[in-house]
C-alpha cells in the first residue's frame, strides 16, 4: 500500500511529537513550533516514496525521514542563534522569542532525542549516515559563517556550502534506503547520489528564487546578499561584470554588512539583468532538474515512481506553472 | 598494566586531537581551546580508573573516557552562549570570543565527530548511554534556565539539575564499565550508581565552594546567586531564616536579576554565617563522601582503587589540605 503525501505528512508529525515528548514547558513550546510550523516535510516525503519505489517497509520509512527532520529542525534551531552585533531583518525566530540559549538547548534535546530513537533500531550503519550528516551541516555552517561576507568566495567553497548545508539530509535519506535495500557502499549508492542531487537542486533553486522570485519563497529578495552570503547567481554576475560594476557590487556589499541601506537598491537586480544572469542559472537549473528527473524515472515501483516526480514538479519546479 | 593519571590524561588529549581534526580554521581554534584548556580530566580518569579496578581494556576506557570529556566540551560551548541581554561577569567564553553562533556550531560539530567515533565500536548500549547523557544535558539546562531567578525553586527540582547537569557524565561512565562487564541492567549497574554519587558530590562541592570557599574554583564567589541559581545552600538558608531575612534575601536577589549591585554585599555570607549553613552543607558532603569512599574501598582491583582513591580526595576535598 502507498500513502498519500498527505497522510505521510500526518505520520511524520505524529512520529516527531511521539519522539519529544518531555515534561519541560520550553521543550513543549519549541517542539510545538518546530512541528506546528510544519514546513512542507519535503525530507520524510523524499525519503518515504524513495523507499517505497523499492518495496521497502513504509513504516520504516516514516521513522527514519521524521528523524531526518528532526534533525533538520534542530539544525534550523541552532542557524537561527543571533550574534549580539547581529540584526536580524526576517520574521521571529525561536531564538527571538525563547532567547538563544533556550533555542540551542532545545536544539540539543531535539537531537538526543532523535539519535536516541534511532538507536533503538540498533542498526549501527543507520547511525553512521546521521552522525555524518549531522558533522557536514555543523561544518557546512561554519565554512559559510568564515566566508560571510567574503565576496572572494570560490565555486568550490560555494558548492561545499551547498553540500553540506542542505544537500547532506536528501543524500543521507538515499544512504538509509540503500541500506534498507542492503547496500554496503550505501553512501555512495545511486539512491544516496540521487539524494545528493535532489537536495542540491532544492538548495540551488532557493539561491535563485531569492534573486528572481523571491515572492515564491515567501521573503523578501536578496536577503543572501544583504546577509554577506555568496550564491551561485552573484559568482555568475561578478564573472561577467565589468571592473566598475565590480567596485560597485563590492560598495553594496560593504554598505550590507556595516547594516547601513544600500545606497542603490536596484543596482544588483539592474546587473543580474543586463548580464541575463537568471537565464544562466535557470538554464542550469533546468538541466539539473533534467537529470533528476531521468533519474526518477528509472525508479522501479510505478505507484511511488509518479508520487515523487508529481510532488518534485510541484514543489520545486524552478518557474511557477 | 596501570598507566599513571597523568598519562591517562596524554592519551586522552591525543584522542580528543584525533577525534576532532578537520580543515576548518574555526574548528582549529575552538578545537585547540577544548583540548588545551585542559581542565582536570576528572570524567576520563574516573572512567578509566573504574574500569581497570575490573581489569577492562585500558584502551577502550580512554576512549570512551575521551568521548564522554568530548560530550562534557560541547556541552560547555553551548552552555555558554549568550542571550543578548545578558551580561557575563566571568572571563572570556568562547562564545565571546568568536560568537554565539560559532560556539553553538563548533558544539554540534564536537559532539557528531564524538558521536561518529563512538559509532565506530558498533556498540549500540555505547550509544544508547551516550544519547542519554545529551538529552538528559540539555533537559537539566533548559529546566534550570526555566527557574532562573525563581527564588521558589525547591529542592527537588534541585536535584534534578544536579543529577542531569553533572552526575549524568559520571553515571554514563558507570554505566560504560557495566556494560564492558557485560550487565544487561547497565544504566542502574553498582558503577553507574557509583559514578551518580561521584558526580552528585562533584556538583554539590562546586555549589559549596562558591559560597564557602571560592578561592579553591578560581572565582568569585556568589556566582550562583547572583546569577540566579538556586543551589544547596540558599535552599538550607531559605528554610532557617526568619520573615524579615527571606524579604532581605529577596529584594537582594531581585538586585541581581536587575544587574543592579546588591545593597548590602555582605548580607547573604552573614546569613549564611548566622545559620551554620556551611557546616551543615560541609556535614553532608562528608556524608556523601564518606558513602563514595566506602564504595571505592570495596573496588576489587588494588592497584586501581587506590589511584581512583587518591584522587578522589585529592581533586575533590571538601576542605583544603
Amino acid at each position: 500500500m502507498l500513502l498519500s503525501p498527505r497522510r505521510v505528512i500526518q505520520d511524520t508529525n505524529k512520529t516527531i511529537s511521539r519522539i519529544l515528548q518531555g515534561d519541560l514547558k520550553i521543550l513543549k513550546q519549541i517542539g510545538g513550533y518546530v512541528v506546528a510550523s510544519g514546513g512542507k516535510r519535503i525530507r520524510p516525503l523524499f525519503t518515504y516514496y524513495l523507499g517505497r519505489a523499492y518495496e521497502l517497509d513504509g513504516k520504516e520509512l516514516v521513522q527514519l525521514g521524521a528523524l531526518l527532520e528532526i534533525v533538520h529542525a534542530a539544525s534550523l534551531l541552532h542557524d537561527d542563534v543571533i550574534d549580539e552585533a547581529e540584526e536580524r531583518r526576517s520574521l521571529p525566530t525561536a531564538s527571538k522569542l525563547h532567547g538563544n540559549k533556550a533555542a540551542v538547548l532545545a536544539g540539543d534535546h531535539l537531537l538526543s532525542s532523535g539519535l536516541k530513537h534511532l538507536n533503538s533500531f540498533k542498526n549501527p550503519r543507520y547511525m553512521d549516515v546521521f552522525t555524518d550528516a549531522i558533522q557536514a551541516l555543523s561544518a557546512a555552517e561554519l565554512l559559510q559563517m568564515q566566508h560571510h561576507f567574503d565576496l572572494k568566495t570560490n565555486a568550490a567553497v560555494h558548492a561545499r556550502v551547498v553540500d553540506g548545508k542542505t544537500a547532506v539530509l536528501f543524500r543521507a535519506a538515499g544512504a538509509l534506503v540503500a541500506i534498507m535495500r542492503g547496500e554496503k557502499d550505501f553512501e555512495h549508492a545511486e539512491t544516496a547520489m540521487l539524494g545528493l542531487e535532489f537536495g542540491r537542486f532544492f538548495q540551488l533553486r532557493d539561491d535563485y528564487l531569492d534573486y528572481f522570485d523571491s515572492a515564491r519563497l515567501k521573503k523578501k529578495g536578496l536577503q543572501d546578499f544583504t546577509n554577506g552570503i555568496v550564491t551561485r547567481p552573484l559568482l555568475h554576475l561578478l564573472k561577467a561584470a565589468g571592473k566598475a560594476e565590480q567596485t560597485a557590487i563590492k560598495t553594496a556589499w560593504i554598505a550590507g554588512r556595516k547594516h547601513t541601506d544600500l545606497s542603490d537598491q536596484k543596482l544588483v537586480p539592474r546587473l543580474m539583468e543586463k548580464y541575463g544572469i537568471a537565464a544562466q542559472c535557470s538554464a542550469e537549473l533546468e538541466d539539473l532538474q533534467q537529470q533528476i528527473l531521468t533519474k526518477l524515472s528509472a525508479l522501479p515501483g510505478k505507484a511511488a515512481r509518479e508520487v515523487i516526480t508529481e510532488e518534485f514538479q510541484k514543489i520545486l519546479a524552478v518557474r511557477a506553472a
